[in-house]
């Protein structure tokens, strides 16, 4: 909470961890950091891969900090689940803003199987926010169960778009946009101009008017291009306008409430999990079934019946 | 399992319902049916949104029944959960494999939010295997963590690739060589010739010499077009060339226990919440906490511990 960034790192780490002891320790931070809701802001970031979600963000923090704030970037990259890191590695994606004191760039863990991708991004979301950390950048492809689920843990989320992508304009039609509060065009420079004009006049036409999800604050539409620093703080400005109408209107406890609710209804399985992961004898029993499983010993049903007799016997 | 197609979408419904009474008899049903092990092939297709996945199932659909085999189709579409309904609407994508009375196409369902993606097509794959359903082709965008647990339900997994897509070849570069077992570079046909053959030679390189997972399989890389019906059947062939080998080895027994395991191992916290939203009780409990977070009477710590407490009393 002063600020050291060891600090911050070695409890993102203990978040991630399925060591029982990790755990109990990461339980134990959780419950002394807490941040006023109207001192920081959310910022979902989602859009298919190669639409230039790092990019942006990389440019979208360089102008927070020259506004004198501090943002921080939690990416979530769940086919690094498979490949046990990163597949495009974070840190070489956004140079500058890693190498900023102001910033803080999370890259995308290996490993988080365990306990749910989007538990362990509140977590880490919390630390950082704790840590002093005001503008919260969360990255994401937005097509998985968890990914859908980390939106619900932003306050604001922009979609981007790729100039020239029909696909995506489909989806906006038939209903993405109802989450997104922001619909960013990118890449609107060299050969992509007149594509990004076009698409972006397609995705205003689709969108009509309407009010975010908040109710405060109009849909927008807006395109961008990162070598052109104007685009880049008219975005940043409408951003940090947004978040003033939700303060201004003491919208954010409202907001927050009604998102950590859904994240509740989608996410419990997996906090449940993360609970009963901090029992050793519980990890070593899952284990056997595991081995059961593999060895035909044991069919689905009867392993989950068998859990749960366990789990009960076991906490109560 | 007379292969009645009503009972079939029905027995599906119901797996997929939220509703405690319609739990019940869905695990009711689950208990009765069984196939072999070696009479079903269950077969992943996955690749990024545009690539082609369903035009390519539809074809491959269609040479299997020509070859006396039953195919069904089941489309993991997570996006669609948000929109209540698929976006692109995958029974006017497959219009020759819907219509055709050996073939099951289930739509991407609505609202299955709760009790996980995963489970829920890990049980219509199994009631398809019971309604005489031999060839079970599962989609999926493959990038979220529930969609990549689908992957473990599948006994052969193709990789579809854009040619001329260079990030999926830093994608396979990187990892997802490991669990793939084909690698199909699709819309080899028209203006995209030549793109196709530089693409698929580039994966061909960048692949190698590798067994697949199962270890009895080399991978392999191949090119189609839906419009060259000599390289669907060359595809076809290959697809069941692989089983063959795996049967002849007595390796579908071996492969189905590990996927099973690695299934359990990744989604048992989805398949608890399956058991424990058969209960009323409980899913009026998750609302009344998921209502007084809504109002900031409760943080996520708390929720957490009350529904820990609540379940445990509750269920013994």
């Amino acid at each position: 909470m002063k600020g050291n960034r060891l600090a911050l790192v070695k409890a993102i780490t203990l978040m991630e961890s399925t060591r029982p002891e990790d755990k109990k320790m990461a339980g134990e931070i959780l419950k002394f950091i807490s941040t006023p809701k109207d001192k920081s802001l959310r910022i979902g970031v989602t859009g298919a891969p190669g639409v230039g979600k790092s990019t942006l963000i990389e440019a979208l923090g360089m102008a927070e900090i020259e506004s004198g704030n501090k943002p921080a970037v939690l990416s979530i990259d769940p086919s690094s689940m498979l490949t046990k890191g990163s597949i495009l590695g974070d840190k070489s994606r956004m140079v500058a803003l890693s190498a900023h004191p102001e910033a803080y760039v999370r890259p995308s863990s290996a490993g988080i199987f365990l306990g749910g991708l989007a538990s362990h991004t509140y977590e880490s979301l919390l630390l950082c926010e704790a840590a002093g950390f005001n503008r919260i950048f969360i990255e994401t492809v937005g097509t998985g169960q968890s990914e859908i689920s980390v939106f619900s843990l932003c306050d604001i989320t922009l979609l981007l778009i790729q100039p020239g992508s029909g696909d995506d304009l489909q989806a906006i039609k038939k209903g993405i946009m109802e989450w997104a509060d922001i619909f960013v065009v990118t890449k609107d420079d060299g050969e992509f101009t007149s594509k990004a004009s076009l698409t972006f006049k397609d995705v205003k036409t689709g969108l009509g008017f309407h009010n975010s999800e908040n109710g405060f604050v109009q849909k927008k539409v807006m395109k961008v291009s990162v070598h052109n620093q104007n685009s880049i703080a008219v975005l940043k400005n409408h951003i940090e306008e947004c978040f003033n109408i939700l303060v201004a209107n003491n919208q954010m406890e409202v907001l927050r409430g009604k998102h950590l609710a859904q994240f509740f209804n989608l996410e419990w399985p997996r906090l449940l999990q993360n609970y009963l992961m901090q029992d050793e004898k519980t990890i070593h029993f899952i284990d056997e079934l595991t081995f059961n499983l593999e060895n035909s010993k044991l069919d689905l049903e009867n392993a989950i019946q068998k859990l749960i007799r366990f789990i009960f016997a076991r906490h109560f």
